[in-house]
């Protein structure tokens, strides 16, 4: 209930805002014994990372994540393990004007509406620095899961950049840590490049798809009616900064389907049920059925540019505001990880929960 | 935490399968001293109920509510609301191979996975007849909103049915209520009529969009990070059976969008901040801004279909199997009111967390 | 955080008031393909049913339970559970005074200030008719638990009536069953007849304290900090009706011990650790220890007696209140079952959360 | 849901181990608007802060709290609050033999036989160092309840260490904090004193009875059935370490009363209800009647002594232990600092959620 708080049993709760002394995440529910270092935990902080290439925040923070605590002579013990950042780069300007004037398409005026208060110093608890904290969770939840579903891999890349969209056709995982796009087409590269370049140079910025692919997950992952591993993945990706829209499988496409064109038919395979087709992306009421899981999500273009645009102040009047500072011109590339480590989270969930209920076993086929 | 209960301070469980003797949901959580009777909540599942159009599933089930408990001489007493519908018109069939076949696109598979036993009787608990304990939830929802926020208006409708789209230029709310397809534009039903009808002749199915419009929504609901009122909407949207894609404002679009298009401007109206467009869908940073909430979702198409589609069985044989039965050919239809019932209950629930931690104190502009 | 539900995997929400049509439980993560009928549920609810000797209350009801839903074929199928049990003896008479009057020692006056209205009939949802509802969803626990902990025991008993004690020397818990008392001492019965006797003729009533027992529990449930087992097990006993304290192994005696006397010592049996006494009734940091696990708790006398009290009406008005009705002169009896039905959900709720966290693998010693 | 999580709507998370290199805890929900800083928050880490006099540990700790997220220019923002204490003093000692074997009382065992796996250093996460964690929570939710229920006051205190008991015919709150004991009653003191000076030079230690009054609570907090006052302070109570009863008023004793005595009177006030007794301890059917609430607990003797126990290792071999380190001769001194943070937390909690469900509102009398 917490609303900081993400998950069921295998839980994390992030606090702290952009310009504070640090930021952190503290994981509950994580089984014990697990292997787990800040070496592993920092791998998946480093491709999150701001600062990396020219097309993301030049922001330089080298989000060193310590463990203070729940980890014992290298292994979970069961306990919560907190994992913080500290904030290094937050600069210390005068926010004069944007202290007191709202940034469209940011949540500056909500947080006034709501609270009656807010920090201002980069956008404070609604900046997506808060991003950071997940894929540390989402670490853990890679570390435990590493143990307990040796099989499963999660990728996530860019489908789409503005007008720019992934050719499924030269599709090739292995390219995606390639590039500073998460991109698995090599040969887009330079194009995309060019592309954002361009976009920067209008003192604009642009929108993006991504999409995530879970492989080697378990069937019988999630649990009708309210916690269906759907529901929990829109929920996941939806929490996420800037995304406006959520699919799974065919996502709104499917509302342009025929009953005969969606429903994958079914064979049997040499271990166990053979889908035809994967228009569900994985998921039949909620619950997996060892398909490829296949969730793709919207971030919106990113509100801070450089052009000016109309709007208010606190004081009601009507002003035209420049958003200044180190913004990425698409900040939907950083959120390739991010949401890496939210689908890590859930699935590592659901499978804690599934085994509290069903002890893991399994009804026949054959 | 409970895999039946949905929402936060207001909450409601849902319970019972197709063919069981009842179902029913009990709210929880609910205001004292709201006016309430069975009537008031009828309404609303008239308009989801089946048989009422030769568009919707043939069941002849008069989903009749009995009020059990938590209202008292015509008022809610705040105690949980216990609300049951027998269920009448299960039919006495054979369900022999049904019984032990997986029709594809539906549940059947992955609930034998992870439960290893099923109530396949019309889907059991995986059927959309649970949805009809949703808008009986929803009507509770509705009542209390009538009284806490007098202004607030939801209304859902059809945008999309397979390859036909909803003209915008046509649209208007109150034609809503005159159609089988709770389409906002009088001039386009015989269109949809034929197109359906063929669809049904062709022994087929089709997807849908739904759009979900809520207008008077004071500003200030919903709680970052993991309560954000668009994170819960896009749950409660997905947990919808056969829901495949959720999307705020723009939705997936927002992915081809530059940051001067998308981020809407304000100004400063007569009664507060104006924003001069509505990209957002009425969100920022997951709380409403007083602007009107618009979110979409698609349907897919109906997995029950006359044409024989290629599946297995328990034992591992492969079959082709037809699924007869009284089915609707979108059941896109019926989720109008259904996601009307969600908004409700969300919009509910976040308006009582707020005032749970903010006491309905809001910042000043001006 | 409904409130009206317990649990966290294993959750049941109960529903109703005593005058309304009925009463219900759902019950919700219960593991599937677990043996379960009605009569099983139903040898529980007999053992706390109304009007079985003279010393409950005389209203006459039969509390049949009903399955509504969530069982299939004599099996459990992991989605909720719906049991409904009819109030048929709900007296039409007139409530004319205590409509309007605040009984002492009752909820009456809370409710009207909390709520600013209340169903008086019978004491509405605050009257420990709903505890026949906890008592079904104990009964499904215990199915489950003969399942996945078959050694596990639940015993309830009375320890102290008004100023009678259980004499512990002549402990046998197979008399237990056999007396109105829940009392483990066959040679006790006629003192505590004549006893209860006197106090129902003086138009008085008379407290309680009630003992659980629960053996052959795993080591290992319990997860430190909020969710220890003897946290969940004491706020489990403080939310039945009239409970006013809670004791865990020593309980309040606990204060008045010294280190040396307190601390259980440890030695190795056959198999495994063995302890040498039981001061901390079977919970270390609040895991258990595999030990017995040793509850108590007190249970206030009847607030409703026929000896006139001095009270005010909701006109402000003060006046003298005779409580008339059928009321049990001791409302400590009937707790008995009620506290095994809480004791079986705690631990099969840990135990599944148990098996969620560690996958059931445990520390060896030696 | 989460392990280390407390609270509903004003809920709080701590982490943290004896000797890692902090604790902390994140509040979540805290209202907005609220002044606050780390001198205030202070105050109440100072009363439990250890090394203070003779009768407490000798571990000398700062305590210093540091707020790290959710407070902005001298006021909370309505986002997670966390608080961070620096572990100074762990000395880094051998430890041998109590890191393989299990101090009786302790957790040790139970926490190898769940976990697997344990920090040994100073108990772990087992230790009552995380109370600390707490004590801040409180701090957070006293600086709320000033603002929101002006006329609140919790005040705990010592009514037993072993064989002393308070003599209430002494008692002046104004004593409290002049003595190390938290002893209402100056009189009393070198009795104490002696009393416990005794017990440790006899390399002993003893239990303790904390009792926490409530006073100026507004009526009507608290939730029927699960969520009652009483269950939470139940609860809250029972998770401090080494509590082993928990009573609400009368407590235990209610079992040795009759109905003429134990329900408690009502007349009219100049400002509403007067009651004439409070055996109830201020709450009724679980929610608070406006009287003083009374909540009293009981601490087990400190099971670290230097005294010899038997005991057994991880081999299994039976071993004999004394417990050297720095160790409260009565852990239940510093448990009334902790016990009142704790009731704060739970008034604040019921406080929101109950102006979540009715707004605020009441009903009348007269």
């Amino acid at each position: 209930m917490s609303f900081n708080t993400f998950g069921r049993v295998f839980t994390f709760t992030t606090w702290g805002e952009s310009h504070g002394p640090a930021i952190g995440v503290t994981v509950d529910g994580c089984p014990p014994g697990i292997a787990l270092d800040e070496a592993f935990i920092q791998q998946f902080l480093d491709r999150r990372r701001p600062g990396t290439s020219k097309f993301t925040t030049q922001r330089q923070e080298p989000d060193q994540v310590r463990i203070l605590s729940g980890v014992f002579e290298g292994r979970t013990t069961g306990t919560p393990i907190q994992l913080m950042i500290e904030n290094t780069d937050q600069r210390s300007k005068d926010y004069g004007e944007i202290a007191q004037a709202f940034r469209p398409g940011h949540a500056d005026i909500a947080y006034h509406l709501k609270y009656g208060i807010r920090d201002y110093r980069g956008g404070g608890r609604s900046s997506a620095r808060e991003t950071a904290a997940r894929v540390a969770a989402g670490g853990v939840a890679q570390a435990v899961l590493r143990e307990l579903a040796p099989d499963l891999r999660i990728i996530g890349y860019m489908a789409q950049m503005g007008r720019l969209h992934l050719d499924r056709a030269n599709f090739d995982a292995a390219e995606i840590g390639n590039n500073p796009f998460f991109l698995p087409d090599a040969s887009a590269v330079p194009a995309w490049e060019d592309y954002l370049n361009a976009v920067r140079k209008e003192q604009n910025s642009v929108g993006a798809a991504i999409e995530v692919l879970i492989s080697g997950c378990p069937a019988g992952l999630g649990a009708p009616v309210y916690a269906k591993l759907d529901t929990d993945l829109a929920a996941a990706m939806m929490s996420i900064n800037a995304v406006k829209g959520v699919e799974i499988g065919e996502g709104m496409a499917a509302a342009g389907l025929s009953g005969t064109e969606n429903a994958d038919e079914i064979r049997m395979g040499d271990e166990g049920p053979r889908f035809l087709s994967n228009h569900a992306g994985g998921i039949l009421g909620g619950i997996s059925t060892g398909q490829e899981i296949i969730v793709r999500f919207a971030v919106k273009p990113t509100s801070s540019i450089l052009t000016p645009r109309q709007t208010i102040n606190q004081k009601g009047e009507e002003i035209d505001l420049i958003t200044k500072g180190r913004h990425d011109p698409c900040v939907g590339i950083r959120a390739v990880p991010v949401a890496e480590a939210m689908a890590a989270c859930v699935i590592l969930d659901h499978l804690m929960l599934d085994r509290a209920q069903t002890g893991g076993r399994r009804g026949l086929i054959g």
